[in-house]
């Protein structure tokens, strides 16, 4: 292949020249993954919200490319739940990846098959490595603003979506009540 | 490993707040990388120079992992040729990398073993995608602003410069002496 070049807004991470276009995750197509179901639906019985979009610029899965581009994760809340993405392992497991946050506040969670979780903090410019083996997820823990990440990962990793889907993640970021975020066991995670 | 976080000022790039210090490289250390040494010697005569500094975070070197960090390149020329990176090959050949332009304006400069040359210009924002096989070097060609990045590759890449560094680029990147920039062939390229 041939040098690609992309501009991602660094301040919205949006890439407006690019022939690729975002995949979008609205509530009604990821309503699952929150732990309040029934106020996903009274959202819903309104009006759907995208709760994130990303790039896939379809840079081939080879084993030697990196896969790069930027994921931008809207505020909003589903009862006390923050905003978040799917979540996934990377079907070969052992590969990790890197995260750089642009804009905004949020949250790296993560947790591997043994059952460790680790979370980190992100604001505009820290960068998150994710170590291979951890399932991982993005959380907007602002009430306001956009978060905003550039991520890099071994192209021919490939996504296992389903594990998450099915079993949860052990934790959730909850908003604390007084304009924060706190870290609560997942009542309803899954263990089989 | 457990996941790593670290603060990469998206400024300026510098890392302030990590524990690895970055990696500077000075004009005494990499003069003979500039086509007109006559120039630098000049220049080293009177004083020394910071060119760049990069940061390796120490990423163990595996197949999944990712290496990422900032790249920092000083405005500048040696004669009429603007500062740049000493450039490498990846000793695993066939192994890519993505950088994202953070701040100032630069050229990223790519050729394989076959002689096929690519460059790409980069503005804040921008990203490049130098696929496999293609040395790389980083060019900044603006006389006022600095040059950063952030970088991501496969941590097991590894590092080949003594290809480039007996070898040289095929082309060059210098003023056209109106405040641009302009490529030419390398009068010192090695083809042996
Ligand atoms: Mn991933
Ligand atoms: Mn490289």
């Amino acid at each position: 292949m041939t040098p690609k070049t992309t501009f991602f807004d660094l301040q919205t991470g949006f890439a407006p020249e690019t022939e690729s276009v975002s995949l979008k995750r609205s509530l009604s197509t990821i309503k699952s993954i929150f732990s309040n179901q029934e106020k996903a639906e009274e959202i819903l019985s309104s009006e759907d919200r995208l709760v994130y979009e990303f790039y896939d610029l379809g840079i081939p899965e080879k084993e030697g490319n990196i896969a790069y581009g930027t994921s931008i994760l809207y505020p909003g809340k589903v009862g006390d739940e923050f905003h978040m993405t799917k979540g996934h392992f990377h079907t070969i497991l052992d590969t990790g990846e890197v995260y750089y946050c642009l804009k905004g506040h949020g949250m790296m969670m993560m947790e591997n098959p043994e059952g460790d979780v680790e979370y980190r903090e992100m604001r505009a410019g820290h960068s998150v490595f994710v170590p291979g083996r951890y399932a991982h997820r993005t959380i907007n823990v602002s009430d306001t603003e956009v978060f905003v990440t550039f991520f890099a990962f071994r192209a021919d990793a490939g996504h296992d979506y389903g594990t998450v889907e099915s079993k949860g993640f052990r934790k959730l970021v909850v908003s604390d009540g007084q304009g924060g975020y706190k870290i609560i066991d997942n009542p309803k995670w899954n263990s089989i």
